[in-house]
């Protein structure tokens, strides 16, 4: 049984439990982060500290706990669940106070949870090698997905709509162009330059997403950081999603149709290869 | 201290508590109902569950209980908590299963939870003889709003906007038009003519909404279902909104510009007076 972290206690995952009155529970008033685990160490942990405390500047909702203490936790939780490969799910909420949409009393207490999922093959996903295939979808999603927050039951409609299409994620489509994915950052190449869509309100700026292309411009690939459609996508050579738990997995089809040879290509397979080197010798 | 009903149990509010791991707390992956108290009884329950059962066939979810039992819960609730006048607020969710984008077994099962809030002024909020202030925002939240889902978030931050710019609430507008308020439904009166939106995925259909549009017409009064804009909304005669709790509550002005006299007008007093009555009636 999974040790979780609930408020500064460390409790058997049945006994790991929030108020009903949790604005995480009622308003969904709450960010995540979720941090990937390699051979027992955070990869990209200051990334992930540093947007949740963008998400809950954005949201005006205290921070229960410093960086160093949340480091610390994570740590603590690695070891509790003898976790070497796997995720760390982390989720901060305004607290519990009587159900009013107007945020409670500024002293009210800020719920921390975190918990550890082990993945013993996350870095062994079989998509590395058969690729994956997409579906499209409209992105029906609210403005800000730039702030990281539990807002997320259409990205897991989204997911489940792809299964059901046959497929193994969905890329959103916003006025002719691809968004993200449901739990991901859209990538294409083209003639060797990476096409990715621009920071802004419409997507999540992603920790992978950074590191990948600061790599990617380190070994003098071109990146071009705006808006690309279906149709684009569909005529690239290759295409790959990022995240922090898939890391840098490829695309061979979108709504049935193949991109380039339908199979995993070279430019990806290398980005993924700098990407897993250069975060495992980061990893703390 | 209240009695609050999770899953079966009738337990103090303090012991009121959900699983971590509950897909209400991790994705918003649940959907609500309120229901207003008065002398003791519901007010249109048999609407609330029709519409509960709705979003949860929208979101291919389980029912937890068949509407004669969520009956019993919610006059259990009432009677437990010697509540005369308030709110009853139900939750349901698709129920804790390890994190997943993918909804979990389909035997997973649903969580539920009611609980209590006691409004001993709720019939006479100062509202109803002052009016309220409206500020209009940008309509950002996702595309499902006929959904009552959780993700509430947008509206909370809404209400928070209003309040910091001198209102009361925030009506949301979309190309142009009104959609609905943070928490109610929007209308506007000119030449004895009722304007408000049409249903559509654009707008909850608010049980309080579908009464009181039946009690207008039945009364001869004229109903026009259509977006209307904020320049229209300034040149009405009279302005109001309609919520389970809020019933019918006047409108005065719209980002400090006066609607019509910028008091409380006839039409609304007599809608508000006729929903009352008849409600009351019909309680249960």
């Amino acid at each position: 049984m999974r040790t979780v972290y609930v408020n500064g206690e460390y409790l058997p995952e049945d006994q790991a439990k929030v108020s009903v009155f949790d604005r995480g529970f009622l308003f969904a008033d709450a960010v995540y982060e979720v941090t990937s685990v390699l051979d027992g160490k955070l990869i990209s942990f200051p990334g992930h500290a540093a947007r949740l405390q963008r998400s809950l500047t954005e949201l005006e909702m205290a921070s229960p706990v410093s960086d160093a203490e949340l480091l610390e936790i994570h740590r603590e939780l690695i070891t509790r669940n003898d976790l070497t490969e796997g995720l760390i799910y982390l989720q901060v909420t305004r607290g519990a106070a009587d159900r009013d949409f107007l945020y409670p009393a500024p002293e009210t207490v800020p719920t921390l949870v975190l918990f550890t999922q082990a993945k013993p093959a996350l870095e062994h996903s079989p998509m590395v090698q058969t690729g994956m295939k997409i579906v499209t979808i409209p992105d029906r999603r609210w403005g800000r997905r730039d702030i990281k927050t539990t807002q997320l039951l259409y990205p897991s409609m989204g997911k489940m709509e792809a299964r059901a299409r046959g497929a193994d994620d969905a890329w959103m489509v916003e006025d002719g162009a691809v968004t993200e994915g449901t739990s991901n950052n859209a990538y294409i190449i083209k003639d060797g330059v990476i096409v990715t869509r621009h920071l802004g309100e419409e997507i999540l700026h992603g920790i992978t997403r950074k590191a990948v292309l600061a790599f990617a411009r380190e070994a003098q690939m071109k990146v071009e950081e705006r808006p690309f459609t279906v149709e684009e996508a569909l005529s690239a050579d290759e295409a790959f999603i990022t995240s922090a738990s898939s890391f840098v997995t490829p695309v061979v089809s979108i709504d049935g149709a193949d991109i380039g040879t339908g199979r995993p290509g070279k430019v990806v397979a290398r980005l993924r290869e700098i990407y897993l080197d250069e975060m495992r010798k980061a990893g703390i």
